[in-house]
């Protein structure tokens, strides 16, 4: 995915090499609900958490971070502003900054922080489930923004990916039944994973912790980046199923954390299900 | 439960297989320790979790939502208002609202947001231990509050849910060594679980989410919701030992949440210990 | 280690079967990253955990305490006044009180927030990583403070939980690669643990609650219970690693709280390579 051509699999390799060889370090401003399974799968794919939600010090901690990632889930006001502080913090140190815009159209606040967000800061990669997606699609094109469910029933999460790739010039990672992730002019289908990923909270969130991982070790192929860490979440989801599926959902959950801290880079090839239109 | 007749533990199979069906929504404001579990119980179960604390946009969500779990674990002035306010627009709604009073009798705090909570907004459903359900029969009686030791040594769980229900026309569920729920009218003793279980952290708390999820579900049988929800964790708490008890606290933990994921109907009918007087 | 003999191993079984005997309430000021964890070692020990934050009750329930736990892993400016006001309020009821300085040294808020605390109440015991210690050893002596890195190259943890000690007359915890524990006259090195205890988070805030439980159960012999709670923790990754290393890092995060709960005075005492200088 560096160049033109077709996807090579040995790419996520590479990538996956780097996380261990590096060690970056990922700022979370993010939501209690899921925090520390997203400290847990940073350190199990090999980078380095780091969660510091105050105002007072998130734009002191982006400027030394790998990756930002900022995720909504349990916003307050005072999120927001820390949440644009380390962003504008990150893109003076062209650090990069993941959103995950966790219920976005689901209240008024969560709306209005995702606009203010993305309107005084650079997002680069929008990691989010089609809904949320869509929604901020809507709100690219249209200030008044567009019903979720509304844009559920277009369905293509391709097309939805790249189109809000293309308005905001950002990687935009669409992940549900179908993952999608898209830099605007190329995009990524990603047929791994499992459906007992969305029985378990904070699936999407980890999923946000690895992009920010892979961003953050090779923040010159983020389009790459975004697609290693879907790629490695649908993986890990597929192997925690095989050994722990039959037990509950509590085991899968464990056994999540234990396929990426054990996750080869010949295995993520072996697996990878990756198709570009 | 639905008549004046003896409890049907079929009753509660259709209950189980209500959420499950209906996959209700359930809005938690609630502690920062436990939500994670909270959570991932209420997936586990077959509802959806939703946790925003915000008094920005508490209201709007508890409008939307088929349940709301109000749990003041970790408790701040911020929590309190935004507890009221999404119960206000649950009341408005006509969507149950569950009260986990953590902590009542301990701190000023505390007692102050329990008696505003109940005092400002309508309660459907209280879920405590035998010392919070003492603590706020003694506010519901008596405004100087009763000492909750003496009121443990009054020993009779069910006494204790029952004149707290009578008095505040609400359905009271005591959990703890021995468990009961009541309406006021009828007083139902639950004999399952498992010692352990009072040895991992919130496993009250996940009780309450599980309430919610069946009230939510069913919300126009309450108190058959009510002990739906004190039955599972029960259960679970039984079935996590056979399984995993032996391994000890963290494997007991996993294995609650993987039994409560792969309960049946049937095994919920043949374990349940119910007894009315 | 309550003479001036070497180590005797079997005083930590003492200690052990105190913490079982007394059930320590251990009051945690802590963040909402490895909170659950905290709360479910402490029960796994043989403590009781208690988590309130807010300003307005934690000096309230510091005061009924058996420990008092700060941990500044998610730091806020409304914490700092909650934290000192639950340890001042620990000073008065003689309720030991441990720090965990996370991350001091990384940022402006948190070196603020050590200095406060250190400044204005009586802190019993510091436990942190290298680095941290080494910035707060730096404070005590320099109030321009030390960079941590130049702290690090020093490299012997004994020496640097020894000169804090002495400088701060308070019992000072080293934990990484290497443990060590001093009160100033006696430092004593821990060579227990395993790797992968820092490849899971929060291994070092559960460490902070087990010293809390310890030290909350035998206030008396404040250095014995922190070696007791590095010791505990060390003991518990060995065991961790050999019943679930293999499997991967959530099924060893698993296996920590088991070994806890299931921790043995024999076991403990065996395993415990512990040296006095």
């Amino acid at each position: 995915m560096s160049g033109r051509g077709k996807i090579r699999a040995s790419e996520f390799s590479r990538i996956l090499n780097g996380v261990r060889e590096k060690n970056p370090l990922v700022h979370h401003i993010t939501n209690y609900v899921t925090v520390n399974d997203c400290a847990n799968i940073t350190l199990a794919i090999g980078a380095s958490p780091i969660m510091a939600d105050a105002a007072e010090e998130s734009a002191e901690i982006a400027a030394v971070s790998s990756a930002v990632v900022l995720n909504i889930g349990t916003l307050n006001p005072r999120l927001i502003e820390s949440a644009i502080a380390a962003a504008l913090s990150a893109n003076e140190s062209s650090v990069p900054v993941i959103l995950d815009p966790v219920g976005a159209g689901a209240s008024a606040l969560r709306n209005e922080a995702v606009a203010r967000i993305l309107g005084e800061a650079r997002v680069d990669v929008i990691r989010g489930n089609i809904s949320e997606v869509s929604f901020i699609g809507g709100l690219a094109s249209n200030t008044k923004g567009v019903d979720a469910s509304d844009a559920d029933r277009c369905g293509d999460a391709g097309r939805i990916a790249s189109d809000l790739a293309s308005a905001r010039r950002c990687i935009v990672a669409v992940t549900g039944a179908v993952d999608a992730v898209s830099d605007g002019a190329r995009t990524v289908r990603i047929e791994n994973g499992h459906p007992a990923l969305s029985a378990v909270t904070g699936t999407g969130c980890m999923c946000s912790s690895l992009v920010g991982a892979f961003c953050g070790a090779s923040p010159d192929t983020l389009l790459a980046g975004a697609v290693a860490g879907v790629l490695s979440m649908g993986v890990a989801g597929e192997l925690a199923h095989e050994s722990a599926g039959a037990l509950g959902l509590g085991s899968f959950r464990t056994a999540l954390i234990d396929a990426v801290s054990r996750l080869t880079p010949e295995e993520l090839e072996r697996r990878a299900r990756l198709y570009e239109a």
